[in-house]
């Protein structure tokens, strides 16, 4: 056992190590006194002088070409689509309602939604199988390689429970990697990705519960009940020769209030973040309660529903959706899949401006 | 010629003896003592008691299957989906900056878009055919049987021209009802849409200048140069025996700032509004403007421009558009499909919020 964590160890450090060195070569292109095409697309000052490039018309074929792979599945397992609203009140948030760009709607403060889950959920009973693709938003101020302001999120839930929801999420994305080694295969060789590696992804994907990964970074500071941050995140991968990741069960206070508590621990929750090489966590995944009254309890007492009231927010926002499971509430399970973070993971790349046409941030805008 | 004018004059008078007989029992469902199961879909108080209802649960699978169809038809003819922004400055705007939805994007003035015209554009040299489905916002106050504040806009664009452009539009709104016909059928005969009516609409659609539209309306005291209202275009809609029809060739100060002037007329732009029974405009189309200087001059004395300058914006929202087309024009041709307008012509109703899961107005956001 000593041994093991002693590799473990070892390998972690020696991944430090790469990283640092992939970060520094980020920031100076000109190390190596040429810039790949990924590097060309990491501009976003006058983006417009690049649309009419080969590197930019690739992406756009590669990111096409995933969208088709995710709608394929949806098709072929019966989900069906919601158009869902993108100005909501707190129902829009995804656990933070500080990175929720405000609206002032005809003299009322609303947001920009975050995530159509809630949406989704309530028509689960009637539908079954329901998904939606659009754009989420975060009101994030750092304009960097890893965050947007923009991206486009997908999304699926379904009356269904933990074990179906993972194959979901691992099926969906092979959908995508397969269709964008159909669809893009010269664009992707263009761009320098390794196709042997994204075809050798397969189902099932490994897994990894949030308490051994903890044990795992117990050496850098990580303790039970932190979240883990991107770092740590890219750690975990290295230990799995790069393939996706699941890691699951994690703590029930720093996770989304519908989250399921696990029926022999309620300390943790029914929930996985599926981490890729490259981009770290691209899905957020999970069992959701339905029983109303835990629901209300768990929803006020959690850290958003704080946030929402320190905003001058109340319960009144949830109305209607705590309403809707006095009746109405079945076992169901759902994700939402980060667009960007796939595209990272496809084209290699550490920068998420490489992934669209035209990357939202706070600096980008058109 | 005089007794012609007569015929379509009685017939005009018809029809607007039986739309006021329409509306007004609209407001009055009570009339008849029972509600259809539209009627139930008009409601958007406490819409979230709706959501298990077969009548939502219908009209989803209609709406899922109408953007199935508008899809197989872009996949078909090699159109690529382009992911656009929907934070922008003024190049988000559709003619109105007025109806734009203002966010506070880290202390500045940027705007909920709506329409990605322009970002599909610059992406046309590149691509040659592009679409992308998605919200559309506006700032509408009025919460009433026509107006929404979001909704789904099928947006494409293609290096062509005028003829080929209504091609596109026809064969997506075919393809679309072919897809609603082909997986909704029971759907459709639930809520009572006359599918013998759908499946008669035939390629092409009729056609009719906006000058010869304007003749016809002039006893309704329409003049050249003036706006369409929607009751002109559901009367001029029942002059095709309830078919789709298409008013072109506006007069160019009343449209869009970069739609072509017709070569023989410039007082006209090669425009093309689809007005369908039940939903009168459901498509806007056009042939754009390419050449740099002319394109500028004719921004500069839009009244968008106009409007922009009043709100503090200036030329440079439209930089990074303009300078484009200082080196990439060619031309091309596009179009806004509102989804929703062609699920109340597949319907049959005059009622906009029926035609959704959430309807979105000043008094319906959840």
């Amino acid at each position: 056992m000593k041994v093991w964590k002693r590799f473990i160890r070892m390998k972690l450090e020696l991944s430090v190590r790469v990283m640092e060195t992939q970060i520094s070569e980020i920031q100076k292109p000109e190390i190596n006194g040429k810039q790949t095409h990924i590097d060309l697309l990491k501009t976003i000052n006058n983006r417009h002088r690049l649309l009419s490039t080969p590197e930019l018309r690739a992406i756009v074929k590669i990111e096409s070409s995933l969208l088709k792979g995710a709608r394929e599945y949806f098709e072929k397992q019966g989900f069906i689509e919601i158009v869902v609203p993108h100005m909501t009140k707190a129902t829009g948030a995804c656990e933070n309602i500080a990175t929720m760009f405000e609206i002032d709607y005809f003299g009322h403060k609303r947001y920009l939604s975050q995530t159509a889950q809630l949406y989704l959920e309530v028509l689960t009973p009637s539908l079954n199988k329901v998904w939606c693709i659009g754009p989420s938003f975060r009101a994030e101020p750092m304009a960097d390689e890893r965050h947007l302001t923009e991206f486009t999120l997908i999304e699926l839930e379904f009356a269904g429970d933990f074990e179906q929801l993972l194959h979901h999420v691992e099926s969906v994305i092979c959908s995508m990697l397969d269709s964008a080694l159909k669809e893009s295969a010269k664009e992707l060789i263009f761009l320098n990705a390794d196709t042997e590696r994204l075809r050798g992804i397969r189902k099932p994907f490994q897994r990894m519960t949030y308490t051994k990964a903890v044990g795992l970074l117990s050496d850098f500071g990580v303790k039970w009940g932190d979240d883990l941050k991107s770092n740590h995140e890219k750690l975990l991968v290295t230990l799995t020769d790069n393939q996706p990741l699941f890691i699951t069960h994690f703590p029930t206070t720093i996770k989304f209030f519908n989250m399921k508590e696990n029926d022999e621990n309620p300390a943790i929750v029914n929930s996985a973040d599926l981490l890729l090489p490259s981009s770290g966590e691209a899905v957020g995944a999970a069992e959701r309660e339905y029983r109303h009254e835990r629901l209300r309890e768990r929803l006020q007492s959690s850290s958003m529903f704080r946030q929402l009231v320190e905003k001058g927010g109340s319960i009144e926002d949830f109305r209607w959706y705590l309403e809707f499971y006095e009746n109405h509430g079945i076992p169901h399970s759902g994700c939402g899949i980060g667009l960007n973070r796939i595209t990272q993971f496809v084209l290699g790349t550490d920068d998420i401006r490489a992934t669209t046409a035209f990357p939202m941030n706070r600096e980008s805008i058109l």
